[in-house]
């Protein structure tokens, strides 16, 4: 059956070269008395976490608590800054500017920090979550401000970007150390985009197709776009979710995926090569 | 006049010592359109400035700007935390738990850091806003919450706290740099703690008193309380206000009569000894 | 065994005389992406809902829904305005002044009719959530200023009030109709308040005992307090909780033991009588 | 000189028939301790007010003193929903659906509603506010969405709608009181769309051509575009506003031309008629 025909192509493909990726999840999602998800199921297969700043979802106890379950788990820890739109979970488009955008990211990512100082253990990674995320990736100037608070905060900070996107790219040109993103669910347009949710086939709902396009996109750098066209990708760190039992389940069949096909999964720092590649 | 009268005072009593005080000034604690008091005017008069972290007041705009502005005027810089309350602004008793305090001082101090590190000027103390500062401030759970979230962030933070207050006292002995505060204004209680704002008699309205009181209280370590018993105080800083011109004429005059009577303004910095004292 | 035993008593007590009671519960109490309990469940077992208004909980799309769900149902249905925290669920005191109480009360109560009448289905009753119902109740400045703002909004409109309190008793002066609420897993105080959640003892615990103070409240009018005393009681509507499933099941278990000692569900409208009983 | 000149020009051309329009403005738009504009200033000039409902600006307490300052004056009083962003002051474009603009609209309708019942005096009108008003106006499934929302709640509510804007055709065909609104300071494009407010020549800098263009807009249904082609307009209602005295001043002299043109300024429910027209 499936398994076993995804077991010998794990097999056969990639046996004897080493990649490395880093596995992420968003995560710390609740709100006060709200819950979000199986932070500690995910927690158990990813490498990274990015942890919500209290905007889009998140409050201060969640991110103490969460920021010392990933200390304890050696996860690399990153901040997850949205817009202030709680009531629409940071997903709707919003119209900033990119000061705002700049001053958004810089007041989340602190806030996160201080309790990754409080708890002695390094923030190292941070990525937009939602409409900010898809909005910043492709529009250079939010991105050019985005990156330029991530940098006056901490150059060493590493930045997670959509694949190839053209923040992706300003990013490695600023010199900041940026990490390529892929999500294994998820179509792609022939220009390296994802396929809208909107979109009937936003989705790849077959798991074998999943995990033969994610180590695909890991060790061949590329994908099959949705109109068929293999594409150029660039896979430094997939994105996983945790938000419901399957999600837990599709995440730990990546990995196991992955490792099966030789590839580590390590959190970024200890793969990433800083801003000069 | 009065002011004659006065300047006798100033010249007479302290020309021949050297004390230092700190003035500080709650600031920055517009949000989004709405602006509130004359931040600029009032920051030629002080030597410290406690910036509202967007929680009672404030927003990352408001925070970036008068970030850079203390900075140029080499002001002290303080993050100014509140409850999560900006339609109350922070001024309403909110029955928080010690956890939920010290995490709201840690995500507050947490994101204005964020912008001093951005402006490449230290983060130098904290004071809590409002009713959290009065509630904080005698409660030694609550105190001990905030205290070891700001220890536990930076060891090397000030904390203003009520002059000889629990707070005050405990944070003493956890080691951190407590900065005394008082008020020019108000009145105070056999107890040392302020007549409530609800009191008829809370302020102090002559302007002459207010001066006297403020040079007394640094020069002398006492005041006279409301029952018209005399009570010790400690003044490492005075609390002076920019919401409305009449507040910054006064804290001008305050300066003036503290300058005239040998006290030197500067930021708790310059002056301020270590958790030992 | 237990179920048993209850059944002889339920049997034995009450067959013969008819009580009506309303059972309600709070819901709607999600919020974006967040839900919060079973409503659907705890719906098919009560006869009234109290919706919150998008403060302590909620927003306007779960509003909408549950209103035109309560209608399909023909449950009483009530507003359920809390204090404005949704970080603290408006479990957390508040220090709000009357006329705050008033305007935040008809604030809330407008928004949610609204949604009854953009449906065509009427508004029945309001309830105050959490720190609101719990101040208010037993402060007859706050309770006055309540009142007031639902009277002056609808003076039709049904107000739930902790079962005997000061604010019962003076809505009942002011002419409003009043249900007095009891609970059915809370232990009381001599003076007919609840035993705080803070205390050991404030929870009922066990199954068999709950029912039959449920029951005893309902057609004796009386109650053990947590001393032993038997204390005089008023039981309009029970407050029951769909928040987990053994919540739900409680609650259909209460049901269930009124029904058989010949007590009627029915909503607050069927049977309450106006302002001058 | 230019008024002397302006003069004569009201007096000759329209002094012997009569036309009615209502001057709006937006107010009641501070929130907790800050305020904004001058309202009672304003108050004076218009016949009727937009009050903002708590999302956008405003607060309880605004919302009831405004609504029993309206009532005094007598003034058309309306709601005026705005986006659930405070922090920017609903001015932003925020991606919602159709669903999420009926129940917000209902919400904030609701909630201002709930004060004009208790100050016993009626809800009038229905105007969007900022970027809200701005995407409706020209969204069909946007302005459909807000319509019935209004519609459910009320049909004998007026709705302000831009000028000939899809969203004003469409209330009327649905059967609703549209009211097109104008804006004196403010250039138009050819489709009738206001020039953004991010182009040189959005606003009409000189008060003279703002006064001639509201007079014509107003008795002959026309302005010139900024390309220099005349379009049609209607003008039901013309907002003017009260955020600084300027603002208050331009308004008192389009008061003054229109009354001098034999315009007569009146509230919306005294000449404005049902949807069949």
């Amino acid at each position: 059956m499936g398994a076993s025909i995804f077991l010998s192509f794990r097999i056969s493909c990639y046996h004897f070269n080493m990649d490395c990726v880093d596995l992420n999840s968003d995560m710390g999602e609740g709100f006060g008395v709200y819950s979000l998800g199986d932070d500690t199921a995910i927690m158990e297969c990813v490498s990274s976490v990015n942890l919500a700043c209290g905007w889009h979802a998140s409050d201060p106890l969640i991110m103490q608590e969460r920021v010392s379950l990933a200390k304890k788990l050696n996860l690399g820890l990153g901040a997850h800054p949205g817009y202030p739109d709680l009531l629409g979970f940071g997903r709707r488009a919003l119209n900033i500017s990119p000061k705002e955008a700049k001053t958004y990211t810089l007041y989340q990512v602190g806030a996160l920090f201080a309790f990754a100082k409080a708890a002695q253990t390094p923030l190292e990674h941070v990525k937009l979550h939602g409409s900010f995320y898809n909005q910043a990736g492709y529009d250079l100037k939010l991105a050019r401000a985005v990156l330029e608070g991530v940098q006056e905060f901490d150059p060493d900070l590493i930045v997670l970007a959509p694949s190839l996107s053209p923040m992706a790219k300003l990013g490695q040109e600023l010199g900041l150390k940026i990490a390529h993103e892929v999500f294994a669910d998820r179509h792609y347009l022939d220009d390296g985009r994802l396929v809208p949710r909107s979109h009937p086939q936003a989705f790849v709902t077959d798991l074998q197709e999943a995990l033969i396009r994610v180590v695909l996109m890991v060790k061949e750098h590329k994908v099959q776009a949705i109109s068929g066209k293999e594409i150029e990708i660039k896979a430094d760190t997939i994105c996983v979710h945790g938000d419901n039992p399957q999600a837990v389940w599709l995440a730990m069949q990546i990995k196991e995926a992955l490792l099966h096909n030789g590839v580590q999964i390590k959190p970024l720092r200890a793969f990433l090569k800083g801003g000069t590649h």
